[in-house]
């Protein structure tokens, strides 16, 4: 995932939510659905769908970088699967980005201390062999403090260690590094870039991610080390000056066209109205995309195959959204947005699953005050799971980002992510590091609260904003 | 560090130990020496030299594979520290080996489910392209029961997942697959072997490690998978057959000499007596060798410099060795024992730290009946450090094994493995792993127990065996 909308959430919520007018009738979900959803939570913990689902995409499809072979493998993975676990309606729909290619990568200290360092490209560089003397920057702020041209023939080295969270914000300084530091870099003269990777592990395992480089410069090749190759590159340049060689293969390489997957249990009485769940499809090369996200797709597809499973149809519909390329600038969220810019109305709550597989611990929406105790209410239902309500928090997932700016009301599922930067957008984000019982705890969390949203009587303050078709 | 010799430590204590005659005079450690040593390990403890050695070995020279050009730069680098450190000898004895070499590696699952697997070459392998349709065996066993000839065209994969334990005991069963898991490949009919990794961790770092083919068979690409690649290829083999394409471009590249590099306190009145430490200077080449084995080269070196500093020097001489090439086959400890075959019965006591940086929790020695009080005064010394005497226990560090066999007494300090095979072989073998507070204590007890060894009046039982030169 990326966190730039998680960042901007007290925004969003103040926009979206209570600005909305509070003389709506107000929404109450019945002591029916109550009931139900208590025995639909006990369900789901005792329940494997969720880790067979996440197993399967990352095991089958393995890595899928958004338009390379395996996207649409992954495609096609979706929709049969959607179709085994018994959904009403699975349909794709386009999604067209430019394609990014990662071929080769590889740096090395020469000279005196001639070692290799373990780096990884980041997405958007270009390819180019560079080799310079390195001039390190404690952080971001510092690399922009630095004098024009300074860095004239240099390697800019952002050497800035971002902390670990359970929310997660240590992220928002980390991953700036990345997406400002190259052309900040640039405009100082440097002809390439190196980060500390925006993650929180100690393993030789860089992190990736985009980059994009502001109109006007010339891109240079970009990457991140390890943590323990930035330690030890740190280690090195505070003996004296140190040469790195940088060798990146990779650019861009046309368009690709790619698909939304999305998969729907039809209401009983309202089925144009939507409650909107799901995660992206696509992960990074490195890993499997086993916490970023195919655990997303696995909670979602589980809690509404769960639902499906009821002895009836809930009122409105489940849908199940599995995102095209979220990775490189949210292109399936926005694409969303764009072809159901005519629905936003019908979409009663949206969240998306995209932080990990720890366990869920908060839980609010951005509902505005005539349903605020229909929020509570689900909160309620949710409690048993160890989840607290959050009233003045959350923002939307990030696909769901831009259907929110729309006008469409988000639901925030917080995920505990102390360990998620430890693997995401590394090699080291496979299977193995989900915890079967966490995993559950989601679905059970996303089948109770998708279940009462869709049962709700009344609205949750989704309405079109005027003039703001798409992003 | 390599644990045949360790497995075979009971063995090699009936062997070496027990066996002398028991008619010498009563070795004992005068009072005045054991006062000296409560302060010298206090002070050991307050020391920051272990940690500085390990930290200049690992960043300045980096990784140092065995004949590589780093090698060389890791002698020189032993020389001068041991100069800095302000050792009274410092020489280097030539060892002679076959040279290897890695260049390139990679492999990936092909068909249906293609994607990359993490893969390292063992050490000794052949290079060579194979595409071919993977068989598993749980382990080596299950690979030596396969008919003669039902792996023709096929690439083995043996799936053994070795077990942590504080004494590293797993590894035997772990390190067997890769000594001789190829060969048993080959025998039926094999073009390509797959291990997961001898090791312990769940991170995409393959293990790497010496493999040799028996005689007249003729070898074939070998390779480690990391943890989770190996689970990723067993999932996939349990949906039905999966090819895999191995590529490896490495082999043996002529002989090359590197040095073992020795530093030596000379005693004070009988300074031809000689109390043994060190560790080894090489390490594989995908990490910087930190736990294995810069922290051997720190602790012994600085157990040795706090040694000097003390206000006399001890008796006996204290010599530290940095030995070549451990990782290929104990190349340096072999040539010390060849030349310094005549010196046996002057090796009061030897040992080798090589299994990390944990904290040393046990200490024995191989010596006979007379030096059983002179042992037990020692372990007194190292109680306060948390190390238990253990009487029946231990064995010779592998290269110390050598010379053990020639009738030197071995010491044996147990450092708590229970991470050791996190790391070991990997590319996550970086200095950030060690914690300095550890590694001060290990540099207490070595020189608490090298200085003690130094000051005792009577032997400890090495003497040369007759017709037993050299290994």
């Amino acid at each position: 995932m990326r966190l730039a909308l998680l960042a901007a959430a007290p925004i969003v919520s103040i926009l979206l939510g209570f600005a909305t007018p509070a003389t709506a009738a107000e929404t109450r979900i019945p002591q029916r659905a109550l009931a139900q959803a208590e025995q639909l939570r006990e369900r789901a913990l005792a329940d494997d769908t969720g880790w067979k689902v996440t197993e399967s995409l990352t095991t089958e499809v393995g890595p899928r970088l958004a338009g390379s072979e395996a996207d649409a493998r992954a495609v096609a993975w979706a929709k049969a699967k959607f179709q085994e676990l018994g959904f009403d309606r699975v349909w794709t729909e386009p999604v067209t980005f430019p394609k990014w290619v990662r071929r080769s990568e590889s740096a090395a200290v020469v000279g005196a201390h001639a070692q290799p360092l373990q780096i990884t490209a980041l997405g958007g560089s270009p390819a180019g062999t560079v080799e310079a003397q390195v001039v390190r920057f404690a952080d971001l702020a510092a690399l922009e403090a630095a004098p024009d041209g300074s860095l004239a023939g240099k390697i800019a080295f952002v050497d800035y260690q971002m902390p670990a969270a359970r929310d997660g914000n240590g992220y928002g300084k980390g991953s700036a590094v990345r997406s400002k530091g190259p052309s900040a870099a640039i405009r100082k003269g440097a002809s390439g870039f190196l980060m500390r990777s925006a993650g929180t592990d100690n393993h030789r395992v860089p992190h990736t991610g985009i980059t994009r480089y502001d109109e006007g410069l010339t891109p240079v090749p970009s990457a991140a080390l390890s943590i323990p190759d930035a330690d030890q590159l740190a280690r090195l340049l505070a003996r004296g000056p140190v040469s790195v060689r940088l060798a990146v293969d990779a650019g861009w390489d046309g368009q690709y066209t790619s698909q939304n997957v999305i998969g729907e249990i039809t209401g009983r009485s309202r089925p144009k109205e939507i409650v909107l769940i799901g995660g992206h499809l696509d992960s990074w090369d490195l890993g499997t995309g086993a916490v970023d996200d195919a655990a997303g797709i696995g909670i979602t597809m589980a809690a509404a195959k769960l639902i499906a499973q009821l002895p009836r149809r809930p009122a409105r519909s489940i849908r199940v959204a599995a995102f095209a390329n979220e990775e490189q600038g949210l292109h399936g969220g926005k694409a969303y947005a764009k072809a159901h810019a005519a629905d936003v109305a019908r979409h009663q709550l949206s969240a998306e699953s995209d932080f990990g597989a720890g366990r869920i611990y908060a839980f609010n929406t951005g509902a505005p005050e005539h349903a605020r105790a229909a929020t509570a209410q689900i909160a309620r239902a949710l409690a048993p799971l160890g989840i607290e309500y959050a009233p003045d928090k959350g923002g939307p997932g990030p696909d769901i980002g831009p259907l929110a700016a729309q006008g469409a009301t988000w639901a925030w599922l917080a995920q505990d992510g102390t360990d998620y930067f430890d693997l995401h957008h590394t090699a080291d984000d496979t299977l193995d590091k989900i915890d079967p019982a966490a995993l559950a705890q989601n679905v059970a969390a996303y089948a109770v609260f998708a279940y009462l949203a869709a049962e709700a009587d009344g609205d949750f303050g989704s309405s079109a904003k005027s003039g703001d078709a798409a992003p």
